[in-house]
């Protein structure tokens, strides 16, 4: 495991030169899109109804995931129970700005309730006030208890919201923490994903952790963008209208 | 207790005619309004020193409260203590879709770090799905695990996301939960405070029940209109700059 100050060293010397990108998987074609798609809903006024239609999606076009809020977590479980929908659920969402006890009972309760992914968000203002060391044992706490229970863990940077020297202090910090995914982008936040974002995430951390690319993709071609930069997650609410263009 | 029947019953006839508004008490005079301010930092980006900053003012200004995420209570708390300016904490936000039992530890941990008013968003999602049952339990749960512990509690409603007759029942519940505040808005949702809003509220539950107006209140003038429809706090981060205004 990389100290705080090895990672803050690694960082100014990726800040002058970005490590080259590994190699990447090939692309999905046409319909193997659906794979690499997360079918998300975080909106606040979603209703049960509304989740229920999101899992008949996810079931019908094959989609990696179902991501919800929490409130949610019990009802998508039951409804993908025995299909290979993963069942994700983000914690600290999405502001990132609970406690990191607050957010390892979240991530407990989504676990107990049939979660097998956790979508977490990173405390924004501490890395903008660079209390790092609190980032760093909040992202490394969040991902044990939720390997321990053999789940998977994507931590969320809100990249709109970092400047490029967190960013890469950010991706640092969760390669060191053993975390399964980078995600960009809570989807609430100024921006979404961008190509260069999430070039950035897939040098610093790819391959061994994957980036999911989040806000904003709303068609085949920015989900194409994304997976040519490093994505091989998406999260969109745009799955349907995405899978569809790939095989017209 | 009011039952779920009698509060539907109820939001029926007051979606035909609204109660006449109760007597308010006298609106602020000058810097007087400064007590009415609750002194507002939510963004995921704030630092720990934009929080000490925020808590200066507010002893400066003589704010009601200083209101912030579950991550800066402490920090609050304790730069505040001595003083009579409250520490507030939002739980549950801006989203309001973890689960109760979520919003139940989340509340405590708030509380146990010196929190003395607790903001919680309903969940917005079953209000639109009519899940009103599951709202009135969240509800009245967080009231009394807040009261236990003698500190206030405010209900957000996100009115900007509600019809006006879920706006109704909303209130009703929060009113037969016995809850100390209804509180329009986070500032994240679609829209914030109106003065229609206010005043619909205010009907339902003044004078017993106390409105928050939150959420696009940058102006004496806007705040003065929310006191006149019936609030008695005013949730913003422009609070300096009304005082200024209040004064000059």
């Amino acid at each position: 495991m990389d100290t705080l100050a090895e990672i803050l060293a690694l960082a100014d010397k990726y800040e002058r030169q970005l490590p080259q990108a590994a190699e990447m998987p090939p692309p999905p074609i046409g319909a193997e899109i659906a794979g690499w798609i997360e079918h998300t809903l975080l909106k606040p006024e979603a209703t049960a109804a509304q989740v229920k239609v999101l899992c008949q999606e996810a079931l019908q076009y094959h989609f990696a995931s179902v991501c919800v809020n929490p409130a949610y977590v019990t009802l998508v479980s039951a409804l993908l129970s025995g299909s290979p929908v993963k069942t994700c659920a983000v914690v600290g969402f999405p502001l990132g700005a609970t406690l990191p006890t607050q957010k390892v009972v979240e991530t407990l309760a989504c676990l107990e309730n049939g979660a097998v992914e956790i979508d977490m968000v990173i405390n924004i203002g501490a890395m903008k006030g660079e209390a790092y060391g609190l980032v760093y044992n909040e992202v490394q706490t969040i991902a044990q208890v939720v390997h321990n229970q053999r789940a998977v863990v994507k931590v969320i940077l809100e990249t709109a919201l970092l400047r490029r020297k967190e960013k890469i202090i950010a991706c640092l910090v969760c390669k060191a923490a053993g975390v399964d995914f980078v995600k960009t982008s809570t989807g609430f936040g100024p921006g979404g994903a961008t190509v260069e974002d999430v070039d950035l995430i897939y040098r610093l951390v790819g391959p061994q952790v994957r980036v999911k690319a989040s806000g904003g993709i709303r068609s085949l071609e920015t989900a194409l963008a994304m997976i040519r930069a490093g994505a091989t997650r998406l999260g969109t609410s745009s799955g349907v209208q995405i899978v569809k263009e790939a095989v017209a």
